[in-house]
């Protein structure tokens, strides 16, 4: 059993929006995740889908429980959804504060094979393996064979790597403006060439447009909104991932967002259709 | 013609989110408000009712606009909603940095009287006549004769007491889980102590529950939200405000929200309600 700690409880749109605490042993730490239970995981017997929200630099659990608004679709949708965290915390790997896009709210959602990250950067296996199970064996509400999962810059390349190597767990992926091909990103070569060292063959397997090309779920639609106006656009590289999607067949509905930026308020503008989206795609 | 400059602006649920700064006559010191522009009052020659949005202790322009997700309904009523900070900012006031619920963040939308805050500390005037001015000079699509006012603690307090002492400006009100009787609260006698001075006369025109005993509104129905579990509720004595109106036949919706606390999920899940109550109650 895990340690869990809950860390706050508050009502919200009749379901609970709850934050807890546990010990990691991938990433050697105590870590944060939020958990939305929608009225109808009280029930008992209750079995729901579940999203899982990554999210982007410099956020913590709090950032899209406080300003994405999703809680009010939750439960219109009956959707359990957990916000992990974005690294490692208070592990003194030295230079993990250093910036503020590398390290500390900066996991990327890789394992770093590199020291001095390797022991506690594995963001990638917390995410896809230990925060799973933590969840699948602490909320019996949660249904793990309905498992969707969604983020917002770098979560949603975190959530578009994590859907494309794991056909076994996730039913269906969504994405607010993903850095979408961090090999020809300037954040993801900063990140992936610190954890992961100089051999871009590792890169491959946390970028998006390189798995699509290689690795397509042609079975499942994936659904990317993406802001006109974002401000960060050259970073996202949307463009190299439709070719890539529509090179190897993979169903991709891509929606421009007229006059949108980067920020949460875009993310609460849209996030009804992904709930909306999921509820249809996970449904029993 | 008053220096407005422009902070921020996204583009939110098809409306714009804005932030601006200007310098404040009463107030002696740059100040930020916020205003939300539904897409309606993008066209020519719109006229759209304004709702002001005070809010509570510690907050800035920025809480509200980032936690309650109001712009989605702002926007499905055709409502501008304006949100100004809780006080003066960087006045250098001896003490004004001291504790979290006196000075910054707390200037309980009163007009100080006493030293050393009298210079500054003119909430109350600010927001009541120095910043409707600038939106209504600024803004040409709100329409001043359709003028309400909401708020959340403190600023639910500033809500009702701005309401109750100027039926000639706001033709309508809500609160959520406001300081209804301040003179009664903690949080309240120190505030009004501190800026007002020990003589309890002057402390009645900022206490909602006094003046709507004395001068209530009964054309006008008052709608006050608050959560059952709000852990702040022994400073808050809605009970007092309740029976006051009662007393003085003002009329008032009081719903108390079973299992919510005092936060902005709590608010979050309720301010459609007050959006579409000013809807209707500033309707053309």
């Amino acid at each position: 059993m895990s340690d869990l700690k809950q860390v706050s409880c508050s009502k919200c749109f009749n379901g609970r929006q709850l934050v807890y605490e546990h010990s990691s042993k991938e990433l050697g730490c105590r870590m944060k995740f939020s958990i939305y239970l929608p009225s109808a995981a009280l029930e008992p017997n209750a079995k729901l889908p579940v999203v899982y929200y990554l999210s982007g630099l410099t956020c913590t659990e709090q950032n899209m429980i406080t300003k994405s608004g999703f809680q009010k679709y939750a439960e219109k949708y009956k959707l359990i959804v957990v916000g992990p965290d974005t690294s490692p915390r208070n592990c003194n790997v030295p230079g993990e504060d250093d910036s503020w896009d590398l390290g500390t709210g900066a996991g990327f959602y890789v394992d770093a094979t590199q020291e001095p990250w390797s022991k506690h950067y594995r963001m990638y296996s917390y995410v896809t393996q230990e925060l799973r199970n933590v969840i699948n064996e602490n909320f019996p509400a949660v249904d793990p064979s309905r498992t969707g999962i969604t983020g917002h810059s770098m979560g949603g390349h975190g959530a578009l790597v994590a859907f494309l190597r794991n056909p076994d767990v996730y039913n269906a992926v969504t994405a607010f403006a993903p850095i979408s091909n961090p090999m020809e990103s300037s954040w993801g070569v900063k990140c992936l060439s610190t954890y992961l060292g100089d051999d871009k063959t590792a890169w491959k397997e946390y970028d998006a447009t390189e798995l699509v090309r290689r690795q397509p779920r042609k079975d499942v639609k994936i659904i990317i909104d993406q802001g006109s106006e974002d401000e960060w656009m050259s970073f996202l590289k949307p463009e190299n991932f439709k070719n890539a999607c529509e090179t190897s067949n993979q169903p991709l509905e891509f929606n421009m967002r007229e006059g949108y930026d980067h920020g949460y308020y875009f993310v609460a503008t849209f996030i009804e259709n992904h709930l909306e989206h999921f509820s249809k795609a996970l449904r029993d």
